[in-house]
């Protein structure tokens, strides 16, 4: 049945989708998405979704977490469904691929078994989970995890986007205009979970294979640090008696490079995100509020480090107050071998260059982890570019891939 | 004549400008003033002014920078005139008497000498300078500048404010609002010109001084550094190959720390502004941009660090590309022993304490000293606090600085 997959019509409903949020682009390849969750534009995006699961016969329900189902029933109503899916909001700033794909791959590999004509056993239920990005509501995955039990959903509820509005207001808006649809319990059990992605990265493209085999996700944690010092004006208050939050941040930020100093270049650590005040040049800024993004494959190295940043800075600075939150942490996770075996076994079956690969970034695929038997597919992405209108993979890439998740599903259904 | 100063009536005056472009306060001495230059709020405070100067007699006259001039004739119209004055305008949190005293200190002046009957040889002028502070057009000082032929007015047209309003059109329209006033040439020769400023440091108060003597205006210079690297998935991109933005500011303002070490303690350099792009938590930021303010007393140090800054940015970044703008400088001044002379005899007349003090701060008086013998004289500032609302001289040690200003002017307009 993955002669079924049609290039065009997953092509076709990417780009539809794509123009729901479209960022303009000079050239029809870099057109962006601008998406949020929980958006008029997430619910226009999810009708389109939902018309076309409806038209192949799926049934459709969402959870207390908004998160959205759409299932083709097995021949075995009994048994634990298949699960596939990703997300369909994007970064402010973001591409037309980045999550969506996921999504529109796994409604292809239904309409495929539908087209074929195809009864698998067990029910296969195609997933778009609320807000991966973290784009308007920090940190993401909320969805996830309040599915999985990660987190509580209540220690979501009073994030509040640039525009002062809650998660659990947008939350219950959400779920209030999509009233008519079925309710389902939070949580559950499935069989396996089979999550398609681009790369987001350049490894695929630059060593030609078509199809990566994802073997695990490197684990993350997110911290916001704020530095409070005392104005001063620039041109009078002597340097020695300043509590000047710029220079301990940057003080912080150097003793933080030498905590997470490492050789092999695996750990990963980002200062990406600064605010200042009063942020005018000739005042000592009072204030600083900088995050950082840690990541790295191992756990115990995950742990020690992160939990080393606090006293790191304490140590650092010169004269600021020093509070440090961690906002996300999602430790690293190794997929099962039942699906990562699936995933190789269906790239082989379609003569597609295939290799295993870790990922980078973090995905709703890791807080499924915990439930059920789980991994990810990826295909390449063009020079490794996303979060950026420039993200891009060819219609042909994204066949590929929805040829290797349908030949995956179907063997998990069984 | 410093008899006629009234230190209920310059107080009540000043009380009243703080009106315009209040900032609320638990306390009353916590209220501050956010009055932007060329704005309603501006003309309404001068307006005010203008109506307090016409009932005593003094003619308006307006130039092509906005600087506001109110005249006081001698009895010898040829000779020139002596100038004093400050701002109107404040920084966005700033207080009720930086610059603004140094006006309704020379009404006040202007006021004794009317009440006392005094007919001065030279006209004594007092002038409101246009956007002293920066705080919506950056640089300040234009209005000075532009009189004084430091910097072609033309220089300062495009200046955005953060609403995107130009200089030049904001310029325009008070102007066209002020058509009513007797225009002057831009530009002229006082005899001498004195400037009247709260402190805007601890030293006065902490010493027990009445009135400082101003003996000169370290130097200043502000820059802006523009890095420029590219964004990258904070999950995904290696550090080695990053190149980072936040990062090489970190190793920029590392290597000017250095650049600008001083034991002494003299030299000031501050780091206050920064702004990141695109300033999320998991993309590498590809842009930062923060402003550099140097100031010292010495013109030889101030210009050979200043000179070496854009070498040691580009000596200490990895990998973004340098951009540095020099958007301001004044050199030191060292004032005029005609002026400092005539305010340390009026404060000792007086009967107040007074001592020589540098001037951390740069002051319109600055861009005065190449036209004529300037001075200045300060008062004291509570806990040196200034551009905060919380700025504070007591009514007594402002009507102190009046008198010694008064009997100053008396001096030299002689």
């Amino acid at each position: 049945m993955s002669g079924s997959v049609s290039e065009a019509r997953q092509w076709a409903r990417l780009m539809e989708l794509a123009e729901i949020g479209a960022i303009p682009g000079d050239r029809l390849e870099d057109r962006g998405v601008n998406r949020p969750c929980l958006s008029a534009l997430d619910r226009h995006a999810r009708r389109k979704l939902i018309g076309w699961a409806e038209a192949i016969g799926c049934t459709v329900s969402v959870d207390d977490a908004a998160n959205l189902f759409l299932r083709r029933e097995g021949s075995a109503a009994s048994l634990a469904p298949v699960l596939t899916g990703s997300h369909m909001d994007s970064q402010p700033q973001g591409g037309r691929f980045d999550g969506i794909w996921g999504v529109v791959a796994g409604l292809e590999a239904l309409n495929a078994l539908h087209d074929a004509g195809v009864a698998t056993r067990r029910a296969v239920e195609l997933v778009a989970w609320t807000n991966e990005e973290g784009g308007r509501f920090r940190p993401g995955c909320t969805g996830s995890m309040s599915w999985s039990g990660h987190t509580h959903p209540d220690r979501f509820r009073d994030i509040l986007d640039p525009d002062g509005i809650s998660y659990g207001g947008a939350l219950e808006q959400q779920l209030g205009l999509e009233a008519d649809i079925a309710r389902r319990p939070l949580g559950g059990r499935p069989h396996a979970y089979v999550e398609a992605h681009i790369e987001q990265g350049p490894i695929l493209e630059a060593e030609g294979f078509d199809i990566g085999v994802v073997s695990g996700i490197q684990g993350s944690r997110w911290f916001t640090v704020t530095l409070t010092g005392e104005t001063a004006h620039a041109g009078t208050a002597p340097l020695r008696g300043r509590r000047d939050a710029v220079q301990d941040m940057v003080r912080a930020v150097g003793a933080l490079n030498v905590l997470t100093a490492d050789a092999t270049d695996t750990l990963r650590f980002t200062v990406a995100r600064i605010e200042v005040s009063p942020n005018t040049s000739n005042s000592v800024a009072n204030l600083v509020r900088f995050t950082i993004d840690l990541r790295h494959p191992d756990e115990a190295v995950l742990r020690a480090r992160g939990d080393a940043i606090e006293a790191t800075i304490r140590g650092a600075v010169a004269g600021c107050d020093v509070a440090v939150a961690e906002n996300f942490h999602a430790m690293p996770v190794v997929f099962d071998p039942l699906v990562t075996a699936a995933v190789a076994a269906a790239a082989a079956a379609e003569g597609l260059r295939h290799r295993p690969i870790p990922s980078g970034a973090f995905h709703d695929a890791q807080f499924v982890v915990p439930i059920c038997p789980t991994g990810m597919v990826f295909v390449p992405s063009r020079r490794g570019i996303s979060h950026n209108p420039a993200e891009y993979s060819s219609p042909a890439q994204l066949a590929a891939g929805a040829r290797v998740l349908v030949r995956t599903l179907e063997r998990l259904a069984e």
